[in-house]
C-alpha cells in the first residue's frame, strides 16, 4: 500500500466490527477536538456493543469537564487485555499520545491512525489522514455515517464540539460547505447546540478576566506598534492559580489589535525557562526564523520557542531580533 | 389580508420588477444584519438593473467599514423622485427607521417591511415577518433564491455578515440547520468567508482594549459574586476617544464569569445621564422588573433604563435594587 494512500472507511469499519476489545486515545494537552472526537467514536461503538476504553494521557481540560459522558474518558493503566484495536485520533506523531497510551497502545493487534494533519507521517497500521478536512471530528462523523454506527445526541455533542473548537465556530479558512451541512444534519437530527456553545465559549473562571487584566495593564507596543507582547511572570500565575487551559487564546487579543503584525508572549515556566508564543500577521514576516535562532520552530505565522531565563532578559532578546526581522521586510 | 399572514415572495418579488426606483433601509444605529440586509438586497436589484438607493439614518458603524460596496450606503437626501418601493429591512418599528429616511419613504407609492422581530407590528403595505429566523439577512437568502435574483459575491459578503453577527457566529439558540445550509451553498458558489470573519470578528482598534482593560481594572462584583458591575465614566469614554461600536459586546466579558447570575454596564453619557445595561443569565431572575421601577423595560433576561446621574449614585441605586430582586429568588 502506497504511504500517501488512505485505507477505505469500509476497511476500518470491518477492523473495528471485527474487534471485541478497543481502545482509544487522542494527544497530550487534549482540546476540543481530541476530546470530542475519542469520546465520540468511543461511544458510538459502545452502542454498537463494543467493550472500548477512551484513554487520555492528560487529564480533561476544566473547560471541557462539562461535556456529556466525559466521565468515560480515563488516564492509561498500565495495559489492556485482549486489547484487538487501538485507535489515535487527532495526532500528528505517535509520541504526542503520550508514554503511557503507547505502552497500552503497544498491546494492540492493529493500530488505526485517523487525523487532519497533514503532516502525520501515517504510523499506523491503518491510516486516514484528510488535511482538508477541518477537524477530526469532522472525519469522524464521515465515518460514522458511511459505516451506519450510532450517532445520538452524546456523539453528535461531541462531533460539533471537535469541530466547532477547531474551526474558532466556523470562522477558521479550514472550514468547508460540507461542515455546515454535518452541523445541519446533527440539528436535524435533533440536536441544539447553543447551551453547548455558552458553555464552550461564554463561560470562565474569574481566573481567566485576572489573567486578561494583568495581560492588558502590562501588554508593551514596540517595533512602531507593530508587535505587541505580553511577559507572564511565574509569581503571577501562582497568585491567580492558573489551571491548564486558563491562558489559551490570550493572544489573540494582542493578535486582534489594529496595526499589530505580531503578537508575542513570554510565559515563565515553574523551572525559570521561558516559554515563547509568536505570531505573525503578515505573509512577508516569517517568525518561525526568530524562533530558530533560540533553538524552536514552527509555522511561517505560528512558532515558538523555550528559551533560559530570567524573564526580562528572554523578552528583551527575543524582541530584538523579531524587530530586527520586521525592519528588514521593511 | 389577515394582520398576521406574510405577504409571499412571489408578491413582493413582482412588486420589486414593476419597480423602477426602489430606496431601502434599515434601522438607526445600524449592526451587521441591517447593513448586510440592505447592501445585500440593494447590490441583487441594482444588478437586476434597478435604480437603487441604499439609506441609512446613521453612519455605516467602523467595524464595518471594510464591507465590499458598502460606499453605497448613503444617508437620506430630502426625498427621492419618482420613488416606487420602499424597503423597510430589519427594523422593528417604524420610528427606529429614523426620521430622515421615514421622510424619504412618505413619498413612496410601496412600504416593504421585512424582518425577523416577531413584535413587528407589520406597518408596510407588503409585510414578511419571519420571527424563526435568526436574522433578516437569512430571509433576504430566501427571497433573493426564490425570486432568481443575482447573488454574486458581493451579495454573498453581507448576507454572511447580517447571519453571521445576528447569530454570534452561528452560537446563539435562534440558529436552524437551515442556517447553516444557506453558509454551505453561499460557499459552494464560491466564497470563503474566513477574511471576512477575520475582519469582522478578529480585528479590533486599540481603544477597545483600553476599556477592556478600563472594565477588567473598575469592575466590582457584589450579592456574593452574582453581580458583575461596570460604571462606565464619561471622562473615561473621552480619554479614549470611544467611537459608536467600541462599547458593544463589553456586557459579555463580565457574563462569561462563572457564578455571575447578573452582569450590569452603567454607561455616563454626554448629558450626565446614565444609561444602564442589564442582563439575567437565571430564568428566575427577570431583570425587566428592576429596569421599569427606574423606567426603563425590556426582556426578561435582557434589559436596560436610563437614570439621572451623578453616576456613582445611579450604580448604587440600581444595585440595591438588583440586589434585592436577586435575595427575592433566593
Ligand atoms: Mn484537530
Ligand atoms: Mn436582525
Amino acid at each position: 500500500m502506497s504511504m500517501a494512500m488512505n485505507d477505505s472507511f469500509d476497511h476500518i469499519g470491518e477492523v473495528l466490527r471485527n474487534a471485541e476489545t478497543i481502545a482509544i486515545a487522542g494527544h497530550v494537552r487534549p482540546d476540543g477536538d481530541a476530546i470530542g472526537s475519542i469520546v465520540a467514536l468511543g461511544h458510538s461503538l459502545m452502542l454498537a456493543g463494543k467493550k472500548v476504553r477512551i484513554l487520555s494521557e492528560d487529564k480533561v481540560p476544566l473547560n471541557l469537564a462539562f461535556l456529556p459522558e466525559v466521565g468515560l474518558v480515563e488516564q492509561p493503566p498500565e495495559s489492556i487485555e485482549n486489547l484487538d484495536v487501538a485507535v489515535a485520533l487527532d495526532t500528528a506523531v505517535k509520541d504526542r499520545l503520550g508514554d503511557n497510551v503507547n505502552r497500552v497502545f503497544a498491546g494492540a493487534k492493529v493500530l488505526v491512525n485517523m487525523d487532519h494533519h497533514g503532516t502525520n507521517p501515517r504510523y499506523g497500521h491503518l491510516n486516514y489522514i484528510e488535511m482538508t478536512s477541518p477537524a477530526t471530528g469532522q472525519i469522524i462523523f464521515d465515518f460514522l455515517k458511511s459505516q451506519g454506527l450510532p450517532m445520538d445526541a452524546v456523539v453528535r455533542d461531541h462531533l460539533y464540539t471537535a469541530i466547532s473548537t477547531d474551526t474558532g465556530s466556523f470562522q477558521f479558512s479550514s472550514t468547508t460547505a460540507h461542515t455546515h451541512r454535518i452541523i445541519a444534519e446533527m440539528m436535524e437530527a435533533g440536536s441544539q447546540f447553543w447551551e453547548l456553545c455558552q458553555k464552550l465559549y461564554n463561560t470562565f473562571p474569574l481566573r481567566r478576566l485576572l489573567l486578561q487584566k494583568a495581560l492588558l495593564n502590562e501588554m508593551k507596543l514596540s517595533a512602531g506598534n507593530r508587535i505587541a507582547s505580553w511577559a507572564m511572570s511565574h509569581e503571577l500565575q501562582s497568585e491567580i492559580g492558573t489551571q491548564p487551559g486558563d491562558t489559551e487564546g490570550l493572544i489573540d487579543m494582542l493578535r486582534g489589535i489594529d496595526g499589530v503584525i505580531s503578537p508575542v508572549i513570554f510565559e515563565e515556566m515553574a523551572d525559570g525557562r521561558v516559554r515563547v508564543s509568536v505570531r505573525s500577521k503578515d505573509e512577508r514576516l516569517d517568525v518561525s526564523k526568530v524562533c530558530l535562532v533560540f533553538g524552536g520552530g514552527g509555522h511561517r505565522m505560528a512558532s515558538g520557542a523555550r528559551m533560559a531565563g530570567p524573564l526580562a532578559v528572554a523578552e528583551q532578546r527575543f524582541l530584538e531580533a523579531l524587530e530586527d526581522e520586521i525592519k528588514r521586510i521593511g
